[in-house]
């Protein structure tokens, strides 16, 4: 029954799958939950390790905490991704810990962190395919850091908010100043002022709701 | 020829080398070069692809540079130590660019990109291995991320200078304060600022010949 609902997915997502055993196909599907965590719930953290995470449908937030309490996002998973950090405890060479947190209500199928180390174990494409996996999010967090510390604030602004913009077809980017800046890793007082910054330029109209995008255009050219 | 100088090297560096095939260990010999860079040569960078560059005697440092030439130290290199990212053109999860100096005259032994690439397609347990080390220079960049984007300053210039003396077993850093900014992806200004806190607190004297540490004790204090 659980091979049944979770093999048409994994088919599609694993390249591997044709190529390890019908026991282990059978392993990985019995090893499986299919789960919906709540927006806002705490997925992963460096106590709690959740295991290989294949997001369905809706968002998740993976970011760095300090010990002051300050987040910075690494990435945001979307329907169709897959998240290896959120096996950390079973992957040796990954020695950091990030936190995932549900940004939206998430239906995901979860393969437990020690079913994956077994079957890994056995089949070197699966493991091929899990550090292919977390290199690529290597790649992710360099642009991240690099945004970070080499681009202007009115630029990564720019460019957050087009992100917004194509990923939800809304011109109104429904978040307070505190939330894009911890989005950013920033600070909010620097988001307010560029913000308003923007606003005075006629590229965004600020309110309750959020950020209206009322100058594209300008906003793209400033996101080049 | 080759064979003979390259493999005892290899045979200790590679945890694969009893595994893949006589010709395969032919192969890779072939096509290694035994290269000394000369100390301030840049070996890697977005247009150059150097290869698998196995460290024998050295130091290399690897960072990624903005479009304004500002710098940030990711990790440096020690002797045995292995560098893949100067291997990236043929990493396809590698979507960055990194740039590797040799920091001191460093003695190398480098596997061409293209034979490393061949040699791997044939073998799962090669390609492991260079993901698993890939792997782990993302755990060592995530630290980074984490000294540069939640530490103080003081604590940061603190570990640096500790790191410093454990390396060298001298006390005294013989680097300017714009070096040792550039290591710590830092500001001049910033550097300078602190070590002269430092210096009125008794914990180090400046000279021309760099940074002597006169308080051990605690710098150790301030870096933990």
């Amino acid at each position: 029954m659980g091979r049944a609902m979770f093999e048409p997915v994994y088919q599609k997502m694993f390249p591997f799958w044709t190529e390890i055993t019908e026991a282990d196909r059978d392993f990985i599907c019995e090893h499986s939950l299919a789960l919906t965590y709540p927006k806002g719930t705490n997925i992963h953290n460096a106590n709690e390790c959740a295991g290989v995470i294949l997001l369905r449908k809706g968002c998740l937030r993976v970011y760095i905490l300090s010990e002051e309490g300050k987040e910075i996002t690494l990435y945001r998973l979307h329907d169709g991704d897959l998240c290896m950090l959120s096996a950390s405890c079973v992957l040796q060479s990954v020695t950091f810990d990030v936190h995932v947190d549900a940004e939206e209500n998430s239906e995901c199928y979860v393969l437990s962190s020690y079913a994956f180390a077994a079957v890994s174990e056995r089949n070197p494409n699966i493991k091929i395919f899990a550090l292919e996996t977390t290199v690529s999010r290597f790649s992710d967090v360099m642009w991240v850091m690099q945004q970070i510390l080499f681009m202007s604030m009115d630029r990564r602004l720019a460019i957050f908010l087009c992100d917004e913009v194509a990923r939800t077809g809304s011109d109104v980017v429904p978040l307070t100043h505190e939330q894009i800046a911890k989005y950013m890793g920033s600070a909010r007082e620097v988001v307010s002022r560029m913000l308003k910054y923007f606003a005075t330029e006629g590229i965004v109209e600020l309110s309750r709701k959020g950020v209206r995008i009322t100058d594209k255009r300008r906003l793209k050219e400033l996101a080049l």
